[in-house]
């Protein structure tokens, strides 16, 4: 098997998608923060203490329009929905972050679906740090796809 | 404790630092990306095949240069430094990624390492997926960090 | 009425607009910077004196192209016209500003005509304000906008 | 009077603060958005509605850090604080947003202000605009601004 | 004869192409290097030194998707394919740049082609510079273009 | 002699300039533009044809803001002037770009220069090129530099 962004003398090339047809696609991608107990009463503290999580949520869904300038061999392209739920789930402890877009176009919006959860993370981090420098982001991985000439993925749970 | 990142009615803000020194600061990172055997060899397939480790690790220098723009509440800052290591890990197996960043500046760079790994793994996942879309981003942290007033910080193993 | 960019616990969203028809789209914006007739003079002061009015029309169509980055809840959009007429106004005293934007796309222009008038005003408050830092942008508003599922729609005078 | 974004011959320059001090500065900005009392009322739902005026506030934040991108001839330069403080107003009916900046630097923040109070601005204007496309932006300004050769400046009530 | 890029009065717009048909267009550029036999050599030294050519064409190809961002009156567009294909010559002696790239859309996509061999060529020109800072970059130009109204063009050899 | 964008392992990286002094810095670069005597008639039609060399110079400042961005290598830094000179050179025929960029900083702008004169003959290429598709971007060097640790340099004539 050859990778699809590498020619046949292995250099890196945006793939040519022109022949491909403009279809709906859809990706829903996940990951989360792992942090403790006392950091994750923090990050719940509401809107009087914080909106933390409100914070994550926008910078994820504007991350997900950075993406083609952040993934050198990714296409840009029009994405048509972005949303982001973020829920605290006190058995981690942590806050897990889901993240689903779409559009209408030649390639999928995994990377797209995938860099807004990896952005809402590191947003989380960042608000959280002066607390605790130890958190860490944690299976951050592609949920599901459909639409494309690849068809349909679902993660296996 | 209150975060920093939120004023007393919990407002975000961008933390004035004006009054805060100049030192030189530098903070190391990592993380993971996990896969199957067979997609570790794809990636290690050398110059002929397509350098995936190379491209990603670019990507991760580049990806720390954007750290202000992605992440709402960061200062910006002049990185005088980044490096990045991505090193082919069979037992995990996957690829793993540190990333060193320095700066003579008002803040720290954790973000600016967190947000190089994070892009560089993004890049992994972008060039292999067309192998295995199962693979998952794991174990983005701080290593350690040194300058500044909150002084040294390391990680546990 | 329930606002559309939140959903329906009132967390932010990037709607979804992947249904819509591609419509041909336009917008046209208006606003203006206020000034002292001494400052709205050298602002006139042709190309010897330097092209303010040049100047500034430039900055608001690279403005337009950067809508969905500055504008969070924005789509990404391919543009495919961006004018904007700058004149003084003796009467204000100042500039008056209008752009006009079209697209064929799912969503409309409004915000991208906004922001050009936005740029171009910023920018003439930048070049004119060792002259006189009183002076204030006003009246940024729609002017008419057509095309899309909500119709046309004309300010009243 | 001859402008400083020009050289004698009127052609447009970055003006050369190379052997300006580095001195701490402060810029504050307002504005506001006027709208109909209905519309004020949606903006001021709260987090069960969805949260207008922390969208903004953030939005304004980065808006902030993008400034010499968007203004040709504005200086990049590290800002070291930005608070945007934002509040509904009955009397307009609107919300008035008020930003600071603050840095150590050789230029001024005001544009750095403004673009902050105008990026918040174009915000409100683009969450609200389903409800009442007539809303209009006012009374972009500098209030005042500290540090530099050219000394402070207060604008007049 | 007139230029499409500004209006009657000569004020600079973003030619209104709305009416165009979306076809498939590709345009191919090239340019070149010219640097010292010594540093060619130090350019071909190959994975063990330093891949100087696998980063200028990385750098080309996320440059071409930067071109509506640099260049003013530019239209953006969603491009489907970017290739480059970097070649040391010793005739020159120096590195001669190729880009191709590929777009369905309202507008051909020539300044992305040179946009590409241009922030190739930079890159080439910033990695080697320690050795030699008399390089030169050469003979950037359009070779060929098909799809649009306009018709084929094929540069003369 | 090894390249210092390249560690021992041949990997890229940042260079750490952290332990360089800051100190004033200033480099000069020019390119050329060739085109017909006719199209050259219409770049210099003035205010009334539209401003092409306005345009230009304005591009090339704003590109020189953007270098850090395009060019993966490069230490972002605070440009604290650039100018851009155009003029018609009758016996090219073209237009001759000439761009001076100065920082206080740790590294040079040898590459800021470069790329504010690369942006402003793409730019000038792109207003121009439906008059002449044929035109070339010709001998884009660094004409001198001074400051920091390497000292001055000053190109053969």
């Amino acid at each position: 098997m050859s990778l699809t962004h590498f020619d046949k003398s292995g250099q890196a090339h945006m793939v040519d998608v022109s022949q491909k047809a403009e279809t709906a696609r859809e990706a829903v991608a996940e990951g989360c923060v792992v942090m403790s107990p006392e950091t994750l009463m923090l990050a719940e503290g509401g809107a009087k203490k914080g909106d933390v999580m409100g914070v994550a949520r926008l910078a994820g869904i504007m991350g997900a329009k950075r993406t083609s300038d952040l993934i050198p061999l990714c296409h840009p392209l029009p994405i048509s929905k972005v949303t982001l739920d973020l829920r605290p789930d006190p058995e981690l402890p942590g806050i897990r972050v889901t993240a689903t877009v779409r559009t209408t176009g030649r390639t999928g919006v995994e990377m797209e679906a995938l860099t807004a959860v990896s952005t809402a993370c590191l947003t989380i981090y960042d608000m959280l740090k002066a607390a605790e420098k130890g958190m860490r982001i944690e299976g951050i991985r592609l949920m599901r796809k459909s639409g494309g000439k690849s068809g349909n993925y679902e993660a296996t749970p």
